[in-house]
């Protein structure tokens, strides 16, 4: 770790990486800088042990207006973490992170976004640690933690470090600007343009994924010049408290006020995001979460710019195949994947109940659901191979709706426990898939709104028609983080595209293969669209950095 | 005019003029493809022979659901216009111009861009009938109305087009995504993007500055591929009846619906906007107007993005200067432009009552004030020149403001009428200063809100220290769209500077000659920081224009 961290250096080290992202983000080709391999790190034993060191004791980050302190999480693995972490007293931190913005803005774009770079490449250096946090705060297994908590969450913030740059350096530093007036002189002025931060950005995080739906935000706020304050799910904390500590370190090595990034934890159930949220420091909002808070925050945080991802209802649309085995395969995965605790697992499976045609000939409504349960029998009959796919259930409501399910229809798939080796108070569950009818109410009241964590429904439809019209009203009334698509005909793929475009909605089609509807590569793939009722922006683009800072110009005669 | 306007003639006609405007706004040095000087546009007779045509008439759109006509503009100049405007039902509108859209989507953004260029250019070569339509709505004088609603209003929306053009294709129409497996083969995505509009935007436009401040909002809606519904203040139609049936005939000839550019008129008091603002349809809503209904539409059109530019107390803080005279002439001509009827006029003129130092020595408030006084004095007391620098008041509460003024404070300047030698009904006026003590409540509560009009207070403080304490809250409190400062001090520049980038405001310093700060350049200067209570966005910048469209990606296995 270098002793000296003043701009200079940073820029050599990293600007070749901010290139390459800048450039990436362009073409949509695939890229990454942070290795997803756990083999790649060699410190895996070291990350366990420093994982584990953090447990049962203060978690310390002297930063301003600590009052007491807060704990309480509990791994859906069953281990008490046992970590306090500062209290804050809002009316004193928040000021001080005001105080920090200054010199933070006079750095300009390009230090930011160095100074950005450090703290994700300290942060990859240490994803073995952050995996076992990120595992013993989401549930998620370990090999998930360790990519989707590590390199695809630093991916993601690395794309949001990029856009911000871009976008503040559109506009030159100064500009001089020469007027011609006829014969008479002409007019010359001298312009300088400041990229300035809109104040504080409040990161509201998540408890399923933790870094990946956090980084975007924090390092979107953090690279255009605004303090950022963190405010983990209280169930989720360690690893954005990790993250935390990092930055604060870089900072103050840089040179820079570490009160620039800072944590805000509370217990379950207090509410400090809805107090801060309407702090009038606070100007930027990124959030994470149910529909509820999320409309709540977009109807009162009006002093703010506000970013949310919230809850939606994922449809795929089940036409025809010419590889039947792929797309159940495929599909089975994704229905398992952490438990179908992810915002973008499919949820509804649209099938004509007179059946669908593929490459082993016509099969009927019966039929494919029928041969989806079996694919996932056997992708999770191994106990070993479900606990890796699966993960824990993240919290006890998730169980409950998977308890509850069975009476919402007829069961084609039921869920069992899975014993952990290792762990063996945690809650570990295959997915269950429920046959409804499309076609009767009480069905459509229950697939018609996001039903969270290991519940897929399929859905008998009339006729592909029936699906895609079902499809537009679902997206139109729900949301969608995600939309998939089966079909051997050019006319329903251009209709689902049509539907998509016009919906605004992701659209998958066809896939069979290793690449699932859930997963989104940063750098190519943009999360989510900003234009459906799932969430309000998408990442990462233009519109999710454009708004975090403002250009002041400032002009006298040359 | 050409008969065949497929999109490739427009292409070549247009593509080197877009390209200019995007080099423009990368360097902000100065450019216009749109000459400023009346002479540069031959057709002087026959424009106001259109103008005069188009006076006791319909207004002809042949537009879809029009169930009526209304009119009643009457010009501040003292005729009345008596054109009338379909009146539309939005039930049959709203639901045309949706219906406009897919073909507009799909044409791609260099294609929406050359026809939003064809539409500015033959807008051009009309500038002088749009001249005449703006003065006699608006009350400008005609070198204003031929300049700031003609060219430069052309150059806010190129600008607008090149800001939306941009930002569509900073992601490309396709990507391969290749993501190496060590031995495995690697997966591989075919991948399309397509910039999609949010749906119906919807441009309120106000009663001064209809086509400067209407075409940014209605060329960025347009250019991300949204239909565009036009609702022009009651008392200033015709501009922007002109500009929709332009946009109309372009569209039509280009191949695309007419129907992605409609007009809604309406008699002053209806209140058409707040209906329309709510409406499903409505995605992004551009306004200009007051504070408390720009307020209303941020609060209540929720499923719209919402661009407001709405009331502010713009300050000059006076300190020193090393050109009296050029200050004094500089701040006499834009407090007299156009009656201080723009949104960027100085209102408040900060002045230590103990004086401030100059090229001919100390200057005690008082004098600073009769200077100015008699520097207004000089500049207007021509009436020829009067009625070529004011032009007429807009509207009856203008005039009343101006009335009650001298009840605020002393009188330093009194306002007298001004005959016109055309107009006998214009109601032509000459700006009132008034002096108000600083340290005085009664004094603030009549300086710390805007008094739209031909007032101007000269504020009396203790110092420049509190000068900058007063600005600083002023910009906070109530907003600003300009700034000004006249100082020789290296300090109190930076001080300036600090409380501008803090508060977020555009800065002029020292403008003693030709360019004054109510004034603004498309692709150089922003008008607005969109970061303080006067406006929530910036001509033009990428937050002006990434939100009106969203990116839909479909992936398919390659």
């Amino acid at each position: 770790m270098p002793a000296d961290l003043s701009a200079v250096p940073l820029i050599e080290r990293h600007r070749g990486t901010l290139d390459k992202a800048l450039e990436a983000v362009r073409t949509r080709a695939y890229w990454s800088p942070y290795p997803e391999h756990p083999k790649a790190y060699p410190d895996s034993e070291e990350g366990r042990a420093a994982f584990e060191a953090l447990l049962g004791r203060r978690f310390e980050l002297d930063q301003p207006g600590t009052v007491g302190w807060t704990g309480g999480e509990r791994s859906p693995y069953g281990i008490e973490l046992g970590v306090d972490y500062p209290r804050p007293d809002p009316d004193v931190l928040l000021p001080a992170m005001r105080a920090a913005m200054p010199a933070w803005r006079d750095a300009g774009p390009e230090a930011r976004a160095v100074v950005c770079l450090e703290i994700l490449s300290r942060i990859n250096t240490r994803t073995h640690e952050f995996a076992y946090a990120v595992m013993h705060t989401s549930g998620q297994a370990f090999t998930m933690a360790f990519q989707a908590g590590g390199p695809h969450a630093q991916d993601r913030g690395l794309e949001a470090v990029a856009y911000a740059y871009t976008e503040q350096v559109r506009t030159p530093g100064n500009a001089d600007w020469i007027k011609p007036q006829g014969k008479r002189d002409p007019l010359s002025l001298r312009k300088s343009f400041t990229a300035v931060p809109r104040g504080i950005g409040l990161v509201i995080g998540c408890s399923t994924f933790p870094t990946w739906n956090g980084y975007p935000g924090l390092f979107a706020s953090l690279a255009t010049g605004n303090a950022v304050l963190v405010k983990p799910h209280p169930r989720t904390v360690l690893p954005l408290a990790l993250t935390v500590a990092v930055a604060r370190e870089v900072l103050a090595e840089a040179g820079f006020p570490p009160d620039l990034v800072c944590l805000a934890a509370e217990r379950p159930g207090e509410g400090l995001a809805k107090t801060l949220a309407v702090r009038p420091e606070v100007r930027v909002i990124d959030y994470t979460g149910s529909t509820a808070f999320g409309d709540w925050l977009e109807a009162n945080a009006r002093q703010a710019e506000v970013f949310t991802e919230k809850a939606g209802v994922n449809t795929v649309v089940i036409d025809s195949t010419d590889d039947y085995r792929g797309m159940l395969s495929n599909l089975a995965f994704s229905l398992s994947l952490y438990s179908g605790q992810m915002c973008t697992t499919p949820q509804n499976l649209l099938i004509p109940r007179d059946g669908i045609s593929t490459d082993t000939g016509l099969r009927t409504y019966d039929e494919v659901v029928a041969d989806l349960a079996t694919a996932m029998d056997g992708l999770l009959g191994d106990d070993t191979r479900a606990n890796a796919l699966l993960g824990a259930l993240v919290n006890p409501e998730v169980e409950a709706r998977l308890d509850a399910a069975p009476g919402l229809g007829e069961v084609a798939l039921a869920s069992r426990s899975v014993t952990h080796p290792d762990f063996p108070h945690a809650v570990v569950r295959t997915p269950t898939v429920v046959r409804l009818d499309g076609a009767k109410p009480d069905a459509e009241a229950a697939f018609m709104s996001e039903c969270f964590g290991p519940v897929s429904f399929a859905v008998a439809v009339d006729s592909t028609t029936g699906a895609l019209e079902l499809l537009r009203r679902t997206i139109r009334e729900h949301g969608a983080m995600t939309v998939g698509g089966y079909t051997t005909s050019a006319e329903v793929e251009r209709l689902l595209e049509e539907i998509c475009w016009e919906e605004c909605a992701q659209l998958s089609l066809n896939l069979t293969g290793g690449v699932y509807i859930n997963q989104t590569a940063a750098f190519s793939d943009f999360h989510g669209s900003g234009g459906n009722p799932a969430a309000n922006a998408a990442l990462c683009d233009g519109a999710f950095v454009a708004n975090r800072f403002r250009m002041v110009e400032v002009r006298r005669p040359a």
